[in-house]
Protein backbone atom coordinates (compact mmCIF):
# COMPACT_ATOMS: atom_id res chain seq x y z
CA UNK A 1 0.00 0.00 0.00
CA UNK A 2 3.05 2.50 -0.36
CA UNK A 3 1.68 4.16 -3.47
CA UNK A 4 -1.10 4.94 -1.14
CA UNK A 5 -2.46 9.11 -1.70
CA UNK A 6 -2.62 10.90 1.45
CA UNK A 7 -3.12 14.81 2.12
CA UNK A 8 -2.42 17.57 4.80
CA UNK A 9 -3.25 21.38 5.00
CA UNK A 10 -0.86 23.61 7.07
CA UNK A 11 -2.24 26.68 8.46
CA UNK A 12 -0.84 29.60 10.18
CA UNK A 13 -2.23 32.16 11.99
CA UNK A 14 -0.95 35.73 12.98
CA UNK A 15 -2.18 38.96 14.49
CA UNK A 16 0.11 42.01 14.33
CA UNK A 17 -0.80 45.24 16.89
CA UNK A 18 1.34 48.64 16.40
CA UNK A 19 3.25 49.56 19.04
CA UNK A 20 6.70 51.84 18.58
CA UNK A 21 7.11 54.19 15.92
CA UNK A 22 7.15 51.82 13.41
CA UNK A 23 8.02 48.53 15.44
CA UNK A 24 4.56 45.88 15.14
CA UNK A 25 4.60 42.96 17.89
CA UNK A 26 3.42 39.72 15.82
CA UNK A 27 1.49 36.39 17.51
CA UNK A 28 2.02 33.67 15.39
CA UNK A 29 0.27 30.55 15.76
CA UNK A 30 -0.12 27.16 14.30
CA UNK A 31 -3.51 25.83 15.89
CA UNK A 32 -2.58 22.49 13.85
CA UNK A 33 0.21 22.03 16.36
CA UNK A 34 -0.71 23.98 19.35
CA UNK A 35 2.36 26.20 18.99
CA UNK A 36 1.96 30.06 19.44
CA UNK A 37 5.37 32.58 18.56
CA UNK A 38 6.14 35.97 19.94
CA UNK A 39 8.22 37.65 16.56
CA UNK A 40 8.18 41.73 15.91
CA UNK A 41 9.40 44.16 13.19
CA UNK A 42 10.53 47.32 13.13
CA UNK A 43 12.52 49.20 10.61
CA UNK A 44 15.65 51.68 11.30
CA UNK A 45 16.11 55.14 12.09
CA UNK A 46 16.36 56.08 8.47
CA UNK A 47 12.83 54.73 8.04
CA UNK A 48 11.78 56.44 11.03
CA UNK A 49 12.01 53.54 13.37
CA UNK A 50 13.74 52.88 16.35
CA UNK A 51 15.62 49.11 15.00
CA UNK A 52 14.25 47.14 17.68
CA UNK A 53 13.88 44.00 15.44
CA UNK A 54 14.44 43.04 11.99
CA UNK A 55 12.37 44.63 8.95
CA UNK A 56 9.75 42.00 7.43
CA UNK A 57 11.79 41.41 4.61
CA UNK A 58 14.61 39.85 6.77
CA UNK A 59 12.13 37.76 8.35
CA UNK A 60 10.98 36.81 4.74
CA UNK A 61 14.44 35.81 3.32
CA UNK A 62 14.96 34.03 6.53
CA UNK A 63 11.98 32.15 6.70
CA UNK A 64 12.16 31.43 2.65
CA UNK A 65 16.26 30.22 3.30
CA UNK A 66 14.99 27.64 6.88
CA UNK A 67 12.00 26.47 4.52
CA UNK A 68 14.29 25.14 1.97
CA UNK A 69 17.12 24.15 4.29
CA UNK A 70 14.76 22.25 6.13
CA UNK A 71 12.61 20.19 3.66
CA UNK A 72 16.79 19.16 2.46
CA UNK A 73 17.16 18.22 5.96
CA UNK A 74 13.99 16.32 6.73
CA UNK A 75 13.55 14.39 3.10
CA UNK A 76 17.35 13.45 3.23
CA UNK A 77 16.20 11.65 6.14
CA UNK A 78 13.11 9.95 4.58
CA UNK A 79 15.08 9.41 1.10
CA UNK A 80 18.67 7.60 3.35
CA UNK A 81 20.58 10.66 1.07
CA UNK A 82 22.56 12.12 4.24
CA UNK A 83 23.22 15.81 4.28
CA UNK A 84 26.38 17.26 6.06
CA UNK A 85 27.38 20.77 6.65
CA UNK A 86 24.36 22.30 4.85
CA UNK A 87 24.87 25.89 4.10
CA UNK A 88 22.08 27.87 2.01
CA UNK A 89 23.16 31.31 0.50
CA UNK A 90 19.73 33.80 -0.71
CA UNK A 91 19.34 36.83 -2.95
CA UNK A 92 16.31 38.26 -2.70
CA UNK A 93 16.03 41.12 -5.10
CA UNK A 94 13.01 43.82 -5.55
CA UNK A 95 11.98 46.82 -7.14
CA UNK A 96 9.85 49.66 -6.57
CA UNK A 97 9.10 53.01 -8.57
CA UNK A 98 7.02 55.91 -7.57
CA UNK A 99 5.53 59.21 -8.97
CA UNK A 100 6.69 61.90 -7.41
CA UNK A 101 5.88 61.62 -3.91
CA UNK A 102 2.80 59.45 -4.19
CA UNK A 103 3.25 56.06 -2.70
CA UNK A 104 5.52 53.57 -4.00
CA UNK A 105 4.67 50.55 -5.65
CA UNK A 106 6.59 47.34 -5.59
CA UNK A 107 7.25 44.10 -7.68
CA UNK A 108 9.31 41.42 -7.54
CA UNK A 109 12.94 40.99 -9.83
CA UNK A 110 14.45 37.42 -8.36
CA UNK A 111 14.93 34.84 -5.90
CA UNK A 112 17.83 32.56 -5.92
CA UNK A 113 19.61 29.97 -4.13
CA UNK A 114 22.81 28.57 -3.92
CA UNK A 115 22.65 24.77 -1.83
CA UNK A 116 25.74 23.54 -0.50
CA UNK A 117 26.23 19.88 1.34
CA UNK A 118 28.68 17.16 1.83
CA UNK A 119 27.11 13.74 1.13
CA UNK A 120 27.84 9.93 0.71
CA UNK A 121 25.43 10.05 -1.71
CA UNK A 122 25.90 10.12 -5.72
CA UNK A 123 25.50 13.34 -7.34
CA UNK A 124 22.19 12.61 -8.89
CA UNK A 125 20.87 11.94 -5.44
CA UNK A 126 21.72 14.99 -4.00
CA UNK A 127 19.97 16.84 -7.07
CA UNK A 128 17.38 14.53 -6.50
CA UNK A 129 17.10 15.85 -2.92
CA UNK A 130 16.58 19.89 -3.80
CA UNK A 131 14.31 19.16 -6.45
CA UNK A 132 12.04 17.29 -4.03
CA UNK A 133 12.85 19.98 -1.50
CA UNK A 134 11.80 22.51 -3.62
CA UNK A 135 8.64 21.25 -4.21
CA UNK A 136 7.78 20.34 -0.88
CA UNK A 137 8.85 24.13 0.63
CA UNK A 138 5.61 25.63 1.02
CA UNK A 139 7.09 29.12 0.21
CA UNK A 140 9.01 27.95 -2.77
CA UNK A 141 5.38 26.55 -4.30
CA UNK A 142 3.70 29.61 -3.13
CA UNK A 143 5.87 32.06 -4.97
CA UNK A 144 6.00 29.64 -7.93
CA UNK A 145 2.07 30.56 -8.82
CA UNK A 146 0.08 33.98 -8.24
CA UNK A 147 -1.66 34.31 -5.87
CA UNK A 148 -5.09 35.90 -5.04
CA UNK A 149 -4.17 37.88 -1.82
CA UNK A 150 -7.29 39.03 0.68
CA UNK A 151 -7.08 42.38 2.53
CA UNK A 152 -10.43 43.47 4.53
CA UNK A 153 -10.60 46.79 6.06
CA UNK A 154 -12.90 47.26 9.50
CA UNK A 155 -15.54 50.15 8.99
CA UNK A 156 -18.32 52.15 10.44
CA UNK A 157 -21.02 49.79 8.07
CA UNK A 158 -18.59 46.45 8.78
CA UNK A 159 -16.02 44.75 6.76
CA UNK A 160 -14.84 45.65 3.49
CA UNK A 161 -13.04 43.98 0.49
CA UNK A 162 -10.25 45.94 -0.80
CA UNK B 1 7.80 68.70 -10.83
CA UNK B 2 5.53 66.28 -8.46
CA UNK B 3 5.06 63.70 -11.08
CA UNK B 4 8.77 62.84 -12.13
CA UNK B 5 9.04 59.24 -11.71
CA UNK B 6 11.75 57.31 -9.82
CA UNK B 7 12.93 54.19 -9.05
CA UNK B 8 14.99 51.93 -6.36
CA UNK B 9 15.67 48.14 -5.41
CA UNK B 10 15.66 46.61 -2.58
CA UNK B 11 17.97 43.60 -2.24
CA UNK B 12 17.90 40.97 1.09
CA UNK B 13 21.02 38.13 1.15
CA UNK B 14 21.27 35.62 3.18
CA UNK B 15 23.24 32.80 4.59
CA UNK B 16 21.95 29.71 6.40
CA UNK B 17 24.20 27.63 8.21
CA UNK B 18 22.92 23.69 9.20
CA UNK B 19 23.42 23.47 13.34
CA UNK B 20 20.77 21.70 15.60
CA UNK B 21 19.13 18.41 14.83
CA UNK B 22 16.94 20.60 13.07
CA UNK B 23 17.86 24.15 13.81
CA UNK B 24 19.27 26.66 11.06
CA UNK B 25 21.43 29.69 11.77
CA UNK B 26 20.85 32.95 9.47
CA UNK B 27 22.43 35.94 8.64
CA UNK B 28 20.76 38.28 6.88
CA UNK B 29 21.92 40.83 5.02
CA UNK B 30 20.72 44.38 3.92
CA UNK B 31 23.64 45.68 2.13
CA UNK B 32 21.82 49.29 0.76
CA UNK B 33 21.10 50.23 4.29
CA UNK B 34 24.06 48.59 6.13
CA UNK B 35 22.27 46.49 8.02
CA UNK B 36 22.62 42.94 9.20
CA UNK B 37 20.32 40.36 11.33
CA UNK B 38 20.75 36.89 13.26
CA UNK B 39 17.69 35.06 12.95
CA UNK B 40 16.92 31.01 13.33
CA UNK B 41 14.72 28.64 12.28
CA UNK B 42 14.11 25.30 14.43
CA UNK B 43 11.07 22.52 14.27
CA UNK B 44 9.02 21.11 17.56
CA UNK B 45 10.11 17.80 18.49
CA UNK B 46 7.35 16.42 16.83
CA UNK B 47 9.25 17.47 13.58
CA UNK B 48 12.80 16.23 14.72
CA UNK B 49 14.00 19.39 16.12
CA UNK B 50 14.67 20.71 19.61
CA UNK B 51 12.31 24.09 19.32
CA UNK B 52 14.65 26.69 19.64
CA UNK B 53 13.54 29.20 17.26
CA UNK B 54 10.43 29.57 15.47
CA UNK B 55 9.70 27.16 12.26
CA UNK B 56 10.15 29.05 8.64
CA UNK B 57 6.45 29.54 8.39
CA UNK B 58 6.20 31.11 11.37
CA UNK B 59 8.88 34.13 9.83
CA UNK B 60 7.45 34.02 6.66
CA UNK B 61 3.72 35.07 8.47
CA UNK B 62 5.38 37.33 10.65
CA UNK B 63 7.07 39.32 7.81
CA UNK B 64 4.05 39.21 5.83
CA UNK B 65 2.01 41.20 8.63
CA UNK B 66 4.69 43.48 9.50
CA UNK B 67 5.08 44.26 5.64
CA UNK B 68 1.31 45.07 5.07
CA UNK B 69 1.39 46.80 8.64
CA UNK B 70 4.78 49.01 7.89
CA UNK B 71 3.02 50.09 4.36
CA UNK B 72 0.06 51.59 6.17
CA UNK B 73 1.57 53.16 8.88
CA UNK B 74 4.41 55.02 6.27
CA UNK B 75 1.88 55.80 3.80
CA UNK B 76 -0.39 56.80 6.41
CA UNK B 77 1.90 59.79 7.17
CA UNK B 78 3.19 59.87 3.23
CA UNK B 79 -0.74 60.79 2.91
CA UNK B 80 -1.85 62.87 5.81
CA UNK B 81 -4.31 59.85 6.97
CA UNK B 82 -4.36 59.65 10.31
CA UNK B 83 -3.56 55.59 11.90
CA UNK B 84 -4.32 54.77 15.08
CA UNK B 85 -4.41 51.56 17.21
CA UNK B 86 -3.55 49.58 13.77
CA UNK B 87 -3.80 45.41 14.31
CA UNK B 88 -3.74 43.33 11.50
CA UNK B 89 -5.13 39.12 11.67
CA UNK B 90 -3.73 36.94 9.05
CA UNK B 91 -4.45 33.51 7.93
CA UNK B 92 -1.76 31.99 6.28
CA UNK B 93 -2.82 28.28 4.41
CA UNK B 94 -1.44 25.32 2.55
CA UNK B 95 -1.58 22.20 1.35
CA UNK B 96 0.65 19.12 0.79
CA UNK B 97 0.10 15.83 -0.77
CA UNK B 98 2.29 12.91 -0.92
CA UNK B 99 2.24 9.09 -2.12
CA UNK B 100 3.21 6.76 0.31
CA UNK B 101 6.31 7.44 1.54
CA UNK B 102 7.89 9.62 -0.81
CA UNK B 103 8.40 13.35 0.04
CA UNK B 104 5.21 15.57 -0.17
CA UNK B 105 4.25 18.09 -2.65
CA UNK B 106 3.32 21.51 -1.35
CA UNK B 107 0.58 24.41 -2.61
CA UNK B 108 -0.64 27.54 -1.53
CA UNK B 109 -4.43 27.56 -0.64
CA UNK B 110 -5.11 31.16 0.72
CA UNK B 111 -3.94 34.22 2.32
CA UNK B 112 -5.70 36.68 4.03
CA UNK B 113 -5.89 39.79 6.08
CA UNK B 114 -8.18 41.74 8.45
CA UNK B 115 -7.12 45.04 8.90
CA UNK B 116 -8.46 47.57 11.62
CA UNK B 117 -7.67 51.04 12.51
CA UNK B 118 -8.95 54.08 14.01
CA UNK B 119 -8.60 57.09 12.04
CA UNK B 120 -10.40 60.84 11.30
CA UNK B 121 -10.31 60.55 8.17
CA UNK B 122 -12.50 59.40 5.98
CA UNK B 123 -14.01 55.69 4.50
CA UNK B 124 -12.86 56.44 1.68
CA UNK B 125 -9.24 57.65 2.56
CA UNK B 126 -8.83 54.61 4.79
CA UNK B 127 -10.02 52.55 2.29
CA UNK B 128 -7.54 54.18 -0.39
CA UNK B 129 -4.50 53.72 2.16
CA UNK B 130 -4.86 50.04 2.20
CA UNK B 131 -5.02 49.62 -1.78
CA UNK B 132 -1.71 51.79 -2.16
CA UNK B 133 -0.06 49.98 1.12
CA UNK B 134 -0.91 46.52 -0.71
CA UNK B 135 0.48 48.11 -3.52
CA UNK B 136 3.64 49.13 -2.01
CA UNK B 137 4.22 45.69 0.06
CA UNK B 138 6.93 43.81 -1.36
CA UNK B 139 5.62 40.34 -0.38
CA UNK B 140 1.98 41.35 -1.36
CA UNK B 141 3.21 41.92 -5.24
CA UNK B 142 5.51 38.98 -4.99
CA UNK B 143 2.43 36.52 -4.31
CA UNK B 144 0.46 38.32 -6.94
CA UNK B 145 2.64 37.11 -9.46
CA UNK B 146 4.42 33.34 -10.69
CA UNK B 147 7.95 33.98 -10.06
CA UNK B 148 10.93 31.90 -11.22
CA UNK B 149 13.08 30.97 -7.93
CA UNK B 150 16.49 29.99 -9.42
CA UNK B 151 18.19 27.11 -7.38
CA UNK B 152 21.87 26.10 -7.64
CA UNK B 153 23.76 23.20 -6.22
CA UNK B 154 27.19 23.12 -5.91
CA UNK B 155 28.72 19.70 -7.11
CA UNK B 156 32.24 18.06 -7.63
CA UNK B 157 31.94 19.50 -11.37
CA UNK B 158 30.74 23.34 -10.10
CA UNK B 159 27.14 24.65 -9.94
CA UNK B 160 24.73 23.21 -11.38
CA UNK B 161 20.69 24.37 -11.81
CA UNK B 162 18.47 22.26 -10.64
Amino acid sequence: MSDDKSKFEIVFEGRGVASGKMRNDINVRWPGQGEEFQLATDEGPFHGGDGTAPPPLALFTAGFIGCIMTQIRAFGKRLNIPVEDLAVSARMHWKAEQVGRDPYESAPVGFGFDIEFESSASEADKIRLVEVAKKGCFIDQTLAVSNKVAHRLKTADGWVDV
